[in-house]
């Protein structure tokens, strides 16, 4: 692709030849000639004197220090997504229905789908134009699938699920199995059925073997632009505002509902019921018990020590009570030594705690 | 299904109209006419006055607040739930095997099983009456599936796998892998063959994407009732007793045995070769290093903080040590300030800290 | 198989009878005439008395603590791990391709390959000598497994993974989905192409339900060795140095590089840009934010306290700035106190407390 082109395409403006030709990405460190690579922060602008890159996006102020063909972007990580996706697209399939697949009566397909080798659409399940089910994936009844969706191999979705155009459903993703909703009965549990059913919007990616479930009553919804990494679970009657994107691992317990804009790191735990306002950012391993009504960076969790400093540390933890009396102890000794002059023994002081505990 | 006989099949007492029919169920607030809801909690009672449902399932503490027909049961949720079930029932499929399922030879197949397209059923395995296998289900040589279990898309379960009665296996779910054991030996890693197997009893369910490891020797088992969310990682030579529900992305490790009528939080982290009578409550990211003998409910974990506040509790933590020290010092001094009347500096207490540490 | 055989085979020296048979492998508990035990802590030798076994692999120290037939060596559980395997051989699959199975053009199978029912492979992908392919395995296009690799029922391989030799993939695992990558832009997100690939060298195990993310420009690579249990999350353009093994459940951010034998335990969050140095230790649940230079064994989470304690104790967290302030205010009581020798009050002290806070 030209660097005249490809920078018409990104918006990004050209410093350098037009007709200059770049085939692929690389990273800074190993692109050569023919191959476009970016900066994203200025930090690591004394790399640039260095490159070797055929073209680099630049944003403006670091335009100097490259000598070479500049793409200026005032955003470079995101015009380079642009420009790699323009450079490496995904592949798109002949249309087709492969002889092994199987289309339960009904299933309505555009003639432009591809379904790929042992693939299943349910009954009365509709797939709109582009639509590429992967080999061995499972759609149920009453679904519906957007323009352009892209399902990997294996994915399962349940019946009466509805995806959005453009989403990226990754291997092994199941969606729309059944909420964890039981009610106890003498020492029993009662199955609640779980009737409502899994809704994504548009841009939606949703990474391996990850799992949405259905909603109890009414549905579990993922809005537009939602980005879920792999290994996420999804309770049922949830709801991710649209833009928010979360890393592996991480898990969302049932009814409650997240913002939009919001990035969640990975392993983070997020109790029922509760509200995320928009604009919520939760680093890894975040514990998440309570509405977080405000936009703002959270943080939980103890980062590693040395594993004798840390048995000291959850022993010391778990003496803190102790600790808390001790101090209590300290300052009415001192508050006493002050008003009579010649001091209180600490002794005494000492006695009191004891009765307290 | 008219009221009457409703009442009659859950075991509530119809206040109301025993030939008014209702279709459906529906939250509290959205049902209307013909719509079936309930109440668990009296919390909720002033809702009541507005509900619109054809009739509510309520506790005899509840009655009065509401109006129309009314379900009275000591449990209204487990009521809900019996009723929700004979409302929506779970699809009953016709029999058949789908003309592209694969069976090896020796298996044996009741009449009245379902095998939808591309599952595969091993050698000498057996299906009891009325079970389900979705399209893509594996199930390994020499399985046993009980009566009325249901199967879901894409499921695996390995060679020898026994599978209790009405039980419920959803999507992705992975049964019988190897167990997680190795021994070192000079740098390097011997695979311990894992020949025991997994066994699960009557009315299990297994949330999406959970596996659960075969035995080492003898058996993992999850005894009758127990159900477990999605995403839940189960351990060789594991045993969960009987009523045990388990949230979702939860972790037991080896030899684990977790008692009955236990329930597990997400998240939850048990360590191996520990022991945890019945009862056992566990809130969600619970890290459980120790056998717990006694019934109760127990919790860890550090909920959130915005991030700079629980920086500096990071920092706190760490330096624990130091505050335990300047206690021990301030407790010195006090002391012996008190004894001598015209104190001790504290200037010395300090060096004394100096040589401590 | 004989004793005599069996010693040789696994490098032990043998007291006792040669052509002595043994069948299996049991429990040192369970094992009787015909079976093979272990014992590998000498923690555990009063056992050895009552055992019944037909044979024991011990360590010399503890030979003279069971009178029957024994096979002594340095490292037991290793030694009963290859007695194991002779004993209880995985099974090996007579070759062939079911006739279900899709194979895409210029697909190269070696002869002795078994693909079994409904399985996929893609274009321009080798199948080396004695790979196993398992029911619904999709392999993508441009993948190369290793001879006697054993790919278990409905994993997926995305286009252009590299497995080594004798590796064995457990079911439902996925490698190669595209790592979580997008660039912010303007409250939505740009996907960044994940251009690389996965490599795994030989020996790796990797547990049911595990993901593993291609590489967005270079590639993942996981080298000899590595054991993964099972629902492991690794991101994109990860290495995972050879001989560690990683236990369920744990999450790998992207980029970031393990060293060679380190054991991490289950449930352990390991942020993205890091690396670890060779013969770290984690235990489960940790949670590691920075890079460790050092071996050793590292720790970190609290474990469960009674859910009244455990409230308390993230009270007495949240106000630990407080006492912290508190101990600063004695300090400065007690060290003015002693100076002027009738003491300073505890009141001023405290106001200034009140000021700092």
């Amino acid at each position: 692709m030209k660097l005249g082109q490809l920078a018409e395409a990104i918006g990004a403006q050209l410093r350098g030849d037009p007709d200059y030709e770049v085939q692929r990405v690389a990273s800074l460190e190993q692109a050569g000639p023919g191959q476009l690579s970016f900066l994203a922060s200025s930090k690591y602008r004394r790399l640039l004197g260095q490159s070797r890159a055929g073209a680099l996006i630049l944003a403006p102020r670091d335009t100097d220090a490259f000598a070479g063909n500049v793409l200026v972007s005032a955003n470079p990580y995101a015009a380079y997504a642009r420009a790699a996706q323009l450079l490496h697209p995904a592949p798109v399939p002949a249309p087709g229905v492969h002889h092994t697949a199987q289309l339960e009566r009904d299933a309505r397909v555009h003639p432009s789908v591809r379904i790929d080798a042992h693939a299943v659409v349910g009954r009365d399940t509709i797939l709109e134009e582009g639509v590429w089910l992967g080999p061995g994936a499972v759609v149920g009844d009453n679904c519906r699938i957007g323009p352009h969706t892209r399902i990997y191999a294996n994915v399962v979705l349940y019946a009466g699920t509805r995806v959005g155009a453009r989403c990226i459903i990754h291997a092994g993703v199941v969606i729309g199995g059944d909420g964890f909703g039981f009610a106890p009965d003498q020492g029993r549990y009662e199955k609640i059925p779980q009737i409502g059913a899994v809704c994504l919007g548009d841009d939606v990616e949703v990474g391996a073997n990850t799992t949405i479930d259905r909603g109890a009553l009414g549905d579990t919804v993922i809005e537009d632009g939602v980005k879920l990494d792999n290994l996420v679970q999804v309770g049922h009657n949830v709801r991710i505002g649209a833009h928010t994107v979360i890393a592996g691992q991480t898990g969302i317990a049932g009814s409650t509902r997240i913002g939009r804009n919001c990035v969640i790191g990975g392993q983070v735990g997020i109790a029922g019921h509760i509200e995320l306002a928009d604009g919520v950012v939760l680093s890894g391993k975040s514990m998440v018990t309570n509405s977080i009504p405000e936009p703002g960076v959270y943080s939980s969790g103890m980062p590693i020590e040395p594993n004798s400093a840390w048995r000291r540390s959850v022993a010391r933890l778990h003496r803190l009570e102790q600790l808390y009396r001790r101090v209590d102890a300290l300052e009415a000794a001192v508050r006493s030594g002050a008003g009579r002059e010649a001091g209180p023994s600490f002794e005494r002081t000492s006695n009191n705690k004891e009765t307290e505990s």
